[in-house]
């Protein structure tokens, strides 16, 4: 396994990380959860990431039971939360959002749910319009020093507002953002790549960045369209479904790019993580792999990352190109 | 129900809150204060409001106790508690005041008897001129780095007091004041409207105002004389009941209002307290509903507020106008 | 019981303050300081001081024993203790001094001889010249934050020491020394009248007063020589009583004062301990009384203060001038 | 024994002190550890030395189980540990190094095998070209803030890297590094007494100095080769041994000194204990000592101090002068 630092920080993450979203608690149950951790492990993950919204508090719930299980030691993985959907099916004013009140309360929550001690990584997992950016830096700083979380991020920010919150830190002597955590992908690419710019020398921040196979389409299984059984054949998944396919020139991209990878011999699904890896600014790709078979595939960008030429690299940039 | 940020912070007060001013421990049992917790939570309100000077620690512990057998969700309500007035019979010289100890001890108290682990909000009840305000601000700040309090403000302090704590808190770096609790009703409008106007802007303040019904007056209940088994006809209430009576002027307009309401055809408490939320610097209106009838009588304000046309406002404005 | 703040704070001390120095753990047994400390707190005495050092830890212990057993109320009534001489009859290097390391460990082991969560007072008994001022102060700013301890100051410092704690802390944003614990009586009076002068007004600073008695010279006991059953005829008061009979004079303004009082029909004690309330300065007076009749004797000094004329006050002065 | 404060804080540490690294847990069992323990606490010996790292956490377990047995008193003595190598075989990534994540793992791990509440000092084993100088000094000072380490400090950073932390500490008002713990002896000077000249006096710098005997060279047990059954002799320390060898010129040196301690008709080891001493700086000399027969004899060092005089001193210098 490779491991970067993530931004400028001392924290060493796994190039690769386990992601909990969409499969822990919802497409999958304890015993496959547990063999994808335990193989994530094995193979060197040191990432575990999560959100209070995952699937209501089951994706904490389930994860905790496995590492717990598995007795990983807790100094040697890195586990995250996240806080503003609430973990409520219907969650009440005070139990969502950004507040100093949430932002105590899902934390504490999140703790129970994952049965450890401190949170490693602890995401603003949108902006709060609601809640001015100072009172949401307060209340992570002081999470800081009462040593129940380590580093505190965003996820989906723009990037004025990461900056609002790390000059906020500066000038009030508080813990700034350390990382983002954005969408990133073939796909998907003017964020990570021009509004965050600035923020990787300024800030040091890092990226752990999500959806690396634009949500299924740069593997190629959605190039005939979608199937029922797959996840955005899901009802529950209707939303994003139409989000991708409104755009028909993704799903063309998505082709080129899949057509690209078997003249090029190489899995679909590894070559476009191992895409998101030559990024410097990418701290850690997360997969949300549900099944072990797909987690190891999925590892295979590290090898791809030195094997593929940079020939390739420009062929398969010119025919993913935003038209 | 309506939901409304506390002044510019993060926190969402229900529009209607419940307090436990002169009901419970005095007036009400467990029982039926155990009815009105329920059906305020039922309705959407998420803000009950406590005092240690309420029926001497009493009001504290039986909301503590109700709150805590309807297993409310720790995360989706507030509760609050004021220090100042101590809630010993007769307190000791350091069991009132704003001093370190008396703030930090009155804290733990409240904790202890409402049974949680943090107070949402937590008021200096009255300005201490024995104290200075510094000493108070730093006590405050150090509650809420420990976690034991998430806001902390004030009730009834002149605003160049206010003023004072919020600029020592941004001189040391400290927690500011983030609410006032000053009376507001109809026939007592200076503070809100005019004393606390540049603290809004400037500081962000909101505002959780008490006696709607300005001591029941606006009722109509007391336009024929002062009963002996209301409130205001216990001798424990002879001071508020001089007090009112003193400024005759305020019955009459008082008088005028309930026969405009009747005009109207609307009962005359949820338009007094419909009335106060027309004002958008007030976030929100405690009700001191000692029976569940009159909760419900109180939540019918949220409907008036969109039913009352702006003539009706008007007129009532004009027949309470001060003279 | 009259009370003061303990300088510009917020704390509110009763004038008289019942001290452990020399009593608790030594002169009198567990019984006796029950009953004398019921009888404080029965005449509004609220102030109970004690040091690390005081009988090795045994005047802590019995004081932590006898108020718990009276049951006292925690924020009625407040306790300090002192660090800087060790509890241990020969300590060690690390267990004496104001070292972080020192100051900690005090404050720790005076939480379990008193049996309290936090002290309300916590003195440094001396300057320490191989501890550096600003070491001292963070270390009690730490104590005051994690609420271990509330109010924190010296006893015997010169002045200059303090307003160098008060510069560093004012510096650092940590919390400042709030009173000093000097040596205050008729025949002793240069360091609070003097060189403490420009302390009250730029620190607020506030005195807890010592030996108002002028260690019983001035109950004129020893006016005519030393009794071996009278404290300063114990051995281990050796070097007290060498040090008060060095200077004859202060012998003979005793006996000048015990012959005004007596012709002025007044206990000398007490009147004594009045002398000393009269200066604003003074914000409790400590009392070593080892028996309640002359604890109750003391007390009278709150009459005296009442009565005695200002012509009489100035023969005071007069006759214990020091020449 | 004699005491020095560590640099110009208000710790006072034996002149001579006792450390972990290369006995217990590795040549020494408890049995033996905990005379060794004993012993050095019957001479005044207070500050006990170990590290994270110091046989994968063996150190520190026996010497935890050891003191606590002893039930020496927590005020008393002080025990260090060092963060940076880890305690595991093979460290995963964030098991070692400086980051916000191993330093605080590392201190809680350190607590338990120590089986104490707070290390007195806690000690950056190394720098972390990987993590910033400012995550660690936040990290440190927060530990300090939370009452679980005293005093926190360097081993063998560059001077350069010190004062850079000692900078930030300064203007973000955080706790500076209070110790180095660098190599020094006759044979290793230019550090402690060239690169570290400037931090004595600007930071107060302290100094715990391990390696006295330079790695037994100066006892002149290495005099006539390397025994199998030595400490060099064993396969673990080939890497130590190559070292030492790689620069003829130091074992030259040693069987100058060693020549010359003969003549003088004393025993090297105290001797170049004895030297160490000499300097102001060094706050206290570490000794590896495995056997109670050899601490005694490395005691003698203080004696030797008084006793040598200046001219054999100069003697001592020119013959171990680098050429």
């Amino acid at each position: 396994m490779q491991y970067r630092r993530l931004g400028q920080s001392g924290l060493q993450l796994s190039a690769l990380s386990l992601g909990a979203w969409a499969t822990f608690g919802s497409r999958i149950g304890r015993g496959e959860a547990r063999e994808l951790v335990a193989a994530a492990w094995d193979h060197g993950i040191n990432f575990f990431d999560n959100a209070e919204g995952y699937a209501h508090g089951d994706a904490e719930r389930i994860m905790g039971d496995v590492i717990g299980d598995l007795r990983l030691p807790r100094d040697g993985y890195c586990v995250s939360s996240k806080v503003y959907f609430g973990s409520a099916a219907e969650p009440r004013p005070t139990q969502r959002g950004l507040s100093r009140k949430h932002v105590r309360d899902a934390c504490h929550a999140a703790l129970r749910r994952l049965r450890v001690d401190y949170l490693d990584l602890f995401f603003c997992h949108r902006p709060d319009p609601d809640t001015p950016v100072a009172e949401t830096v307060w209340a992570m700083d002081t999470l800081i020093r009462q040593g129940k979380v380590l580093y505190w991020g965003t996820s989906e920010w723009p990037a004025e507002r990461v900056m609002e919150a790390a000059d906020l830190a500066r000038k009030h002597r508080l813990h700034p953002p350390t990382m983002e955590q954005p969408e990133y992908n073939l796909l998907h690419r003017r964020r990570v790549e021009l509004e965050y710019a600035p923020l990787y020398g300024e800030l040091g921040l890092g990226t752990t960045v999500w959806s690396p196979l634009g949500s299924g389409l740069l593997t190629g299984k959605y190039n005939d369209g979608i199937a029922d059984d797959s996840r955005l054949g899901q009802p529950a998944y209707a939303w994003l479904r139409e989000l991708l396919l409104e755009d028909t020139s993704r799903l063309e991209r998505a082709r080129a790019f899949t057509a690209l990878a078997s003249e090029l011999g190489v899995a679909p699904a590894p070559l476009a993580i191992a895409w998101c890896l030559r990024n410097p600014h990418v701290s850690t790709v997360l997969t949300g792999a549900s099944r072990v078979s797909q987690l190891l595939e999925n590892l295979q960008a590290l090898e791809l990352l030195e094997r593929v030429d940079t020939s390739a690299w420009r062929r398969i940039e010119a025919v993913t190109r935003e038209r």
